[in-house]
């Protein structure tokens, strides 16, 4: 059943007022009174709802649905600046493996150089992205997209994880294989997460330095080399492994 | 370093032959005498080998490398056939992730309908892709692409896999999430193992019958809807975590 997010809390009788959102239901689904489908508010609880009015785009609420397919965990994927669209393939694959945010920040190997009339707009389509992904691999929250400008803006959020890893190609060459899987036996319920990746180039030993000092374990993530759009969709596939599929 | 795979066998001294791969070398990459590369021949080992003579594309073999990348388990994935370029995307992708083989066979529910002249093209087309990923993510082995023409003809093949696996939307919605963890845990070294993917459509209830009577098992790969070309990732980030990461 066809699932869109709705900004606002429910309410027994809803009314939406997206264009987007307007524009899909009934010019692309052609919904027509008596229709279900699934809203999710705020409070990221599905709730079945059906068209009670097509013209005035108004639902009622018929009852809340028992579905939740977040991560035990709230995986952040972080990643320095990365040529062509390869943030906007991390936003759609990411979404549909679970990410619950987004970000991406210039790194010192980072070749492009993105201000910030560039990066709202490159924002505004990533957050198109997840969207369209949350609601296709029905999610029960949006990925939040944030680029930052400046490098010390990401680093001042460091703090707020539980736990951060950073993907290090010259771990893996080394054939470290022991630190994500023995972080994700020992995690809890709840805990929120970091993984770090670099740009195409990799991450420059003074970024190591300083995602160290702020707690950052290195991990490799298996013996090949992967691009840097395909590790973080491996890292995300893990933490689901870990998590969900070996309880 | 860059890696060149090599038809034939090593010897002390070796001439390129192939002729995408002399343009590489010479014209791209632009090797000069005592230039470097790795190259990997038929039995699969690495060689770090230099240029003796750039214009008759001659090597010279200076060592055995000891490094072998591939998964402990020979993982075949086949995909029923997909819309659009979504082999093409497994075909880098799964080679990255350390697929061994890439199947596709035309399921009940694909849309696309391929005849053997389409097929042939789009194997040539998706053999070049593999060849290139693995290259840059430094495999021992080019993974092989089959396309079946016949559904009868890749059934044929099912009996030759140590473990079949059903990668089944319903089993994920169903909240199963056990088998493929259980079986993962229990795999030892060298096993073939194959996962089965539907078109976009799924596997029809038919297939998945005379999947389960071949041996194979349904598994869940967690709670969210992934799309035909993410699955396979997923699983195949699954067994490095499970063989690789857990050990």
């Amino acid at each position: 059943m066809q699932q869109y997010f709705v900004a606002g809390q429910a309410q027994d009788v809803v009314t939406i007022t997206d264009k987007d959102t307007i524009k899909h239901m009934f010019n692309v689904m052609r919904l027509t009174e008596n229709d279900e489908v699934v809203l999710v508010f705020d409070d990221h609880v599905k709730r079945l709802a059906k068209v009670i009015d097509s013209a005035e785009h108004r639902f009622e609420i018929i009852e809340e649905l028992d579905s939740n397919v977040e991560l035990p965990a709230e995986v952040t994927i972080v990643a320095g600046f990365p040529k062509g669209d390869k943030l906007e393939f991390l936003a759609q694959k990411g979404t549909e493996l679970g990410m619950a945010k987004l970000w991406a920040f210039p790194a010192d190997w980072s070749v492009v150089k993105w201000d910030g009339k560039k990066l709202a707009k490159k924002a505004d389509k990533l957050a198109k992205i997840t969207l369209g992904a949350a609601e296709q691999s029905k999610r029960n929250v949006i990925p939040e997209v944030t680029l930052f400008e400046k490098k010390e803006a990401f680093l001042a959020e460091l703090e707020q994880f539980d736990r951060i890893f950073i993907a290090y190609e010259e771990s893996a060459k080394e054939g470290e294989t022991a630190v994500l899987a023995r972080e994700l036996s020992q995690m809890k319920a709840g805990e929120k997460i970091l993984f770090i990746f670099g740009p195409e180039g990799g991450i420059s030993p003074e970024e190591i330095e300083t995602f160290e000092l702020k707690g950052g374990l290195k991990i490799g993530l298996g013996p090949r080399i992967m691009r840097a759009e395909t590790a973080p969709l491996y890292a995300l596939a893990s933490v689901s492994y870990a998590l969900e599929l070996m309880k």
